[in-house]
């Protein structure tokens, strides 16, 4: 089913069936979809709907809408149901999940959650709260098969059918040590294209890649892009194997990290919902302090423009190309600022690769600001001049210029690159030396330029 | 093994054993390190070395290796080898990697490698081949495991067990009847937690979510992301079941879409490379087309200057204050559209919720003015006046300036999230629609508002 196109009927349709009082069909319609689909239209309908038919679910789904289900309606649901109802959800879920819902709630709610689950559950929850945000630690979970290194694929599959049911992957087994340190890692594909009695000491894969509780999520992201894993084990500081990261959570922290860095690269603070969802009030705080922080830079552009005022008065045709100028110079500092980030985040390039990305960008500067310039000075001379017939503009006046331009972008392919990569090596956030902050460096720049090489170029502001 | 720190030790020793000819060593360190490191380590050494190390290999390990390479080292690699050591490689490969390696390659050597690989293959290569770029069909493998609902879970099991070696993925097993109609979907899981002679019918899964081959590449991106599969069905027109996405190709082309995002919302075409494999001519060429472009655009706004230039003349302040009007409408109009393109990407946002959208974004737009302005009034008025001391501003000059602030900036918020939703609503790319593009017109714009507010507010250019 390519959900696209039927999304809104099917709204209409549980509409329908809800004023008709045939909840029989709405719950028939409800089972017939997947739970991501589900917590989409529960989302979509009048709260008063919402518990109704979410209660219409078997066990199994209601546990996973849930899950999917934003904050606010997490919230409202659990307002709303019975302890029974609760521990029949809280059991369903996996325990990264119930961590991921448990970190988004007010604290009252959070202990009637602790209250509905069993005390080897709490433990668990309590401990994976504690790691820090955006850790690895944080997005993983505890429920994993582990295997023996004396098992026989018999055994292991015996092992599997007893605990697995409870385990967010069967598919990738941990071979450890009485002591729950690491020894080698196995699937279930091997595991299938094995004897019954083969041993698993045998064939298991021992160099196995791991992540510490403490590295930062978005390590996990690199590590799945770059491997291919399904799951990735997590040790602790004392190298024993305590969770591990699955491929979905390791997409989540993937899209959410691409968001996150495309908010910083455009001047906003990241935030958490989707857009819909966050609130006009969210969406403004996470806009204006970078809009004011930017604003008040620029008025150092200003002040350029006001220490050069009498010479742009005698010749005011200058005054016309300072857009062109800024733009210019701001769009070619954003391009290679963004290329490096991006570059960056997916572990492409490292600051031992310094030297070699600046020499490129310088490069790439020089070709781009030499086609520009040849462009520009033709575009001047023919259009501008000639047939406009603005008077105004000399020789000198169009030279002036297609340095300026060809001297700016070079400058702001420099510096585009290099501050992200200045940024990251002292522990900054490489994502927020991203275009509008390049922009307004650029473009003090490239007004001390212009001015510079129109002072010395035309005769008329000597 | 943590690859971050010891990727360079590992080079230098791998270089040491090679002066010293102990290659033994060097098949003993390649032998223990995951494929994709493998594939970095033999790109960052000379031409020479990787033919001598790739042929110390195993059978598997390398062919894992060979798709973990670019295409320029594999081309070089496939020109070094023998024709029965690329039949061991092709042997070895998935058809979908097989594809993609091929799609790289200049034709003679596509001709080598076709006839390298046995008839059957061949022909499923030709049929993948055909698929449009960036389509379902361009990025799926026709082999999955298919079972029969009839089967029990023990006969499930044998056929997996006799068929799973060749697959990509054996963990997500599809249902088929005879004219091979998609029937259902079952999971290895599940097939694991059911008793060996319970049938298949019983319990899998009938409201299957599938692709179209035909299907844009970003829709099963989507997919995945909403629905965390490990694997997702393509169709063909006949509704016949004919290959599998597996989660690892949807993470490429997530990457590969948010790049492209990246790189169009910040006036780039997009490159296929990694950064620093990209010369520089090729970033020139992805680059100066949209400089150019906005280069040329550019002019209206200088034009727009060039018209008010004898009221500028009368009160040069004015000018000062271009910039930061400029970069602030074109900051406002950036953070708008970035935050709309990525939310239609993630699939948060549709055009039916364009006016959602947009009154959304004025309310957002006045709410930011209204904060910038206050604070600019302020500022102009304590430091630029009376800190400063610039006796050329009065009142009505401050005014103007805040005036035109939350006009442009309303403004920017309005055209920044109509543009992105209008272009796709047309058939175009969203992304393009972006910050410098909006910076353009905004610019523009705003320099309009503001001759047209300083005009009518200031007395000395009535």
């Amino acid at each position: 089913m390519t959900m696209e196109f039927e999304f809104e009927e099917l709204i209409e349709q549980i509409q329908n069936h809800y004023e008709n009082r045939e909840l029989s069909k709405i719950k028939e319609i409800l089972s017939e979809i997947n739970p991501a689909d589900i917590a989409a239209i529960l989302e979509e309908l009048p709260e008063n709907q919402r518990l109704l038919f979410f209660r219409l679910l078997s066990k199994e789904d209601a546990a996973d809408t849930f899950v999917e289900l934003d904050g606010d309606t997490q919230e409202a649901l659990i307002h709303g149901i019975s302890d029974t109802e609760l521990r029949e959800v809280l059991d369903e879920l996996y325990l990264d999940d119930a961590v991921d819902i448990i970190e988004e709630m007010p604290a009252t709610l959070v202990k009637r959650i602790l209250k509905n689950t069993d005390r080897e559950t709490r433990k668990a929850i309590n401990i994976l709260l504690k790691y820090p945000d955006d850790s690895a630690g944080s997005i993983m979970t505890p429920e994993f098969v582990d295997l023996k290194k004396d098992m026989t694929v018999e055994d292991a599959f015996k092992r599997i059918r007893r605990t697995g049911v409870d385990k967010e992957t069967v598919y990738t087994c941990y071979v450890t040590d009485a002591s729950r340190h690491l020894l080698g890692v196995t699937t279930v594909k091997d595991l299938l294209l094995h004897d019954y009695d083969d041993s698993i000491e045998d064939f298991m894969e021992t160099n196995v890649i791991y992540l510490n509780t403490l590295d930062d999520q978005e390590l996990a992201a690199q590590y799945f892009d770059k491997y291919n894993f399904l799951a990735l084990p997590v040790v602790d500081m004392e190298e024993r194997l305590v969770g591990i990261i699955t491929i979905d959570d390791a997409l989540d922290v993937i899209q959410e990290e691409n968001t996150e860095d495309i908010q910083k690269m455009n001047a906003m603070l990241p935030t958490e919902k989707t857009y819909l969802k966050t609130t006009v009030f969210e969406t403004w705080k996470s806009r204006f302090p970078w809009l004011l922080l930017l604003m008040v830079s620029a008025t150092f552009t200003g002040s350029i423009i006001t220490g050069f005022e009498d010479k742009l008065a005698t010749l005011t045709i200058l005054t016309a190309f300072i857009p062109m100028l800024m733009d210019t110079g701001g769009n070619s500092g954003g391009q290679a600022s963004v290329t490096v980030i991006r570059a960056m985040s997916l572990g492409e390039v490292n600051f031992r690769d310094y030297f070699r990305v600046i020499w490129k960008e310088i490069r790439v500067g020089l070709y781009c600001g030499l086609t520009l310039a040849a462009v520009n000075f033709l575009k001047i001379w023919l259009i501008d001049k000639l047939a406009f017939q603005n008077d105004e503009i000399t020789l000198l006046i169009d030279v002036a210029i297609c340095l300026t331009l060809v001297v700016e972008i070079v400058f702001a392919k420099f510096i585009g690159a290099s501050l992200p990569m200045l940024a990251k090596r002292i522990g900054f956030d490489p994502a927020v030396m991203s275009s509008p902050f390049i922009t307004t460096i650029v473009d003090a720049v490239s007004l001390l330029v212009f001015f510079g090489i129109s002072s010395a170029v035309i005769p008329q502001l000597h």
